[in-house]
Parts: C-alpha cells; structure tokens; sequence
C-alpha cells in the first residue's frame, strides 16, 4: 500500500538507553506535505494468559513506573536479542507465576501504540499449568506478587482500575468468551 | 499498595517533542536496590468502536511510521489540552469516519504499554451512527481511508495482519462476544 508511505527525509537519534531508543524524522507525505514523526523503538514483548485447572487467572501484580502506581497484569516480559517468542512466553511464564506448561497456544499479536512506537505484543494462552517445583528466579530489579483470580474477580479489578492494560483488558475478555460468559 | 513503590532518585530530562516527551529516571527499589527506568510521557488517546446497522465496523487505514507499514485501525485521536475524553472521541469518529453518533458508550480504558510508556486508551462504542452531510476536516498531515469491514473481514484481516494494533484487536474481540460469534 505505497500510496500512504511517508518518506524519511531526515532522521534525528535523540535517545538509545537499555530498553527504549527515540528518534525523530522528518517525513514528506505522498501529498508533498512535511511533518514531523517521533518513534520509539522497542524490543517487542510477550504476554501469557494462565487460566488454572480452577478456572482461575494468574496475574502479578507490579509497580510501573510511568504510571507511578501498581498494576495486576498477566505475565508478560520483552523479548531478549535472539530469543524466539514462545521461549520468552514459556521462561515468563515459569519466572513470575511458578507455573509452567508443555501446552502453550498462539492467541495474536499487536502492536501496543502504533501512533508512536513499534513495541509488539506477542500472546500465549495455556490452561494446562503444572506448579513448579522450584522457584525460578527472574529479573532482580522486578519485584512482583502473584495473585490468582476468578474471571468475576478479575471483571472486578477492571471496574476497580487494579487491572487496567491492554493485553490483560484482551486477556479478561478472551477467556470470558472462552467461559462462555460474554 | 506502597510496599511496591519505587523512589524516584534523580530524574533525567530527554527529550520534549509535540507528541511524547522522554525522561531517565533512578530508582530506588523497596529492597534497597537501584535501578534505571526509561519513561515516555503521552497525553492519553481515545479509539471508537463504530458498528453500522449493516453489522460492518468502520475502520481506517493509515501509514504508521514507528512501523513504516500501513494499518487498518479503528478511529482514534489523541486528547488535546483540557478535551474531555468523550469529547474527542466524537470528534474523532467524525473526522474520520464521516459518521456521528448521539450514543458513544464508553467502554473501557486501558493503559497501552505501561512498562515504558504512561499513554491511556478511552475507549467507546457505537451502533446508532448517522452519515453526517458534510465531511469534517481533521488533521491536515493525516491521510487516511475509510475501510468498512464485516466481522467476518475483520477477522481475516487480523490473520493477513492487516489489523495489528491493540485496541483494534480488543475491538474485533468486543463485537465478537457482542454478535454472539465467541
């Protein structure tokens, strides 16, 4: 579809940090207008939905610091150099529920906020967990609680703002339509 | 929920564009350790669902350059300075959709990417739309195309990956469980 294309005229590197990086291009639409476009670069990242033999979601809950507060979420992580994203999705999954599974289903994959950054979410589902018998241990600077919940429960937390991000706002309505409570 | 709070320790200003702006901070973690988290700031968005009395969603197709790819979306818009989110999400559905509505629902509202990023979807739903006379004018550096699709159509557009994003795919979702297609 060449007929949107907005050519880069100039590029400006403002930021390359541990996670994100920022640029700033100077673009001529196919109208010959210009404009200016900020993009954020992003690794990509995976998202898991456990529902438990219980019909029970597990979900961490976690501090964010662009929000300044703490959200529950489902098990999720970015994508390391190399890494292929089911190995992600399966190493997120043990490191921050405990959990593990040798049935991890593809559900989709979207971008979070195309408007300004290329960050993908790739999405697993497994209902089939089996509780590690050993922790494994994640990230050290990520300090998080898991909490199991019940779809009324977790319908709660989204009335509540507790649960309050995209791939978990997705998560609770993928399995309601799962549950066949829509 | 102060146990899991992180202590801002220096922060660092990046970058301060007309959509987004980048800050560095230096953290302190409730176990004493330190830590650096890269922040951008958005002023929030709205998206609507619009449902036309044919049973089609009426999408747009735009050029995304943080992916340098076009997207079938629905139609959504940042809040400008003191817009009342509902307000917005009017506009925008006219600007670019040529439909209006006396009925947007507001359907929930999610947090796009809050491991990097603080920017906030409204979201909201029509089905009563009326085909307004007179087409609005919206941004001028935007080109889009109006794209209406059925259920059926957007759902292979997600498979073809020509809806990628997430609130369009938590849209497909919605009018799934709401046609009664789970």
């Amino acid at each position: 579809m060449k007929q949107f294309e907005e050519k880069t005229i100039h590029r400006e590197e403002i930021f390359r940090g541990n996670l994100i990086s920022l640029h700033v291009d100077d673009v001529e639409l196919p109208n010959g207008m210009r404009s200016k476009r900020e993009v954020v670069k992003h690794p990509g990242a995976v998202a898991v939905i456990p529902l438990t033999d219980e019909g029970k979601l597990v979900m961490v809950k976690q501090f964010r610091k662009p929000l300044e507060r703490t959200l529950v979420e489902i098990p999720a992580g970015k994508i390391e150099k190399g890494e292929e994203p089911h190995v992600t999705a399966l190493r997120e999954l043990e490191e921050e529920t405990g959990y593990t599974t040798k049935n991890l289903k593809y559900v989709t994959s979207f971008y979070t906020s195309p408007g300004f950054a290329d960050e993908i979410i790739h999405l697993y589902f497994s209902n089939e967990l089996v509780k590690l018998e050993e922790k494994v241990s994640g990230d050290e600077d990520e300090l998080i609680e898991i909490v199991e919940l019940t779809l009324e429960e977790a319908e709660q937390y989204v009335k509540e703002q507790k649960i309050h991000d995209a791939k978990t706002a997705y998560a609770v309505l993928y399995v309601k339509m799962l549950l066949g409570r829509g």
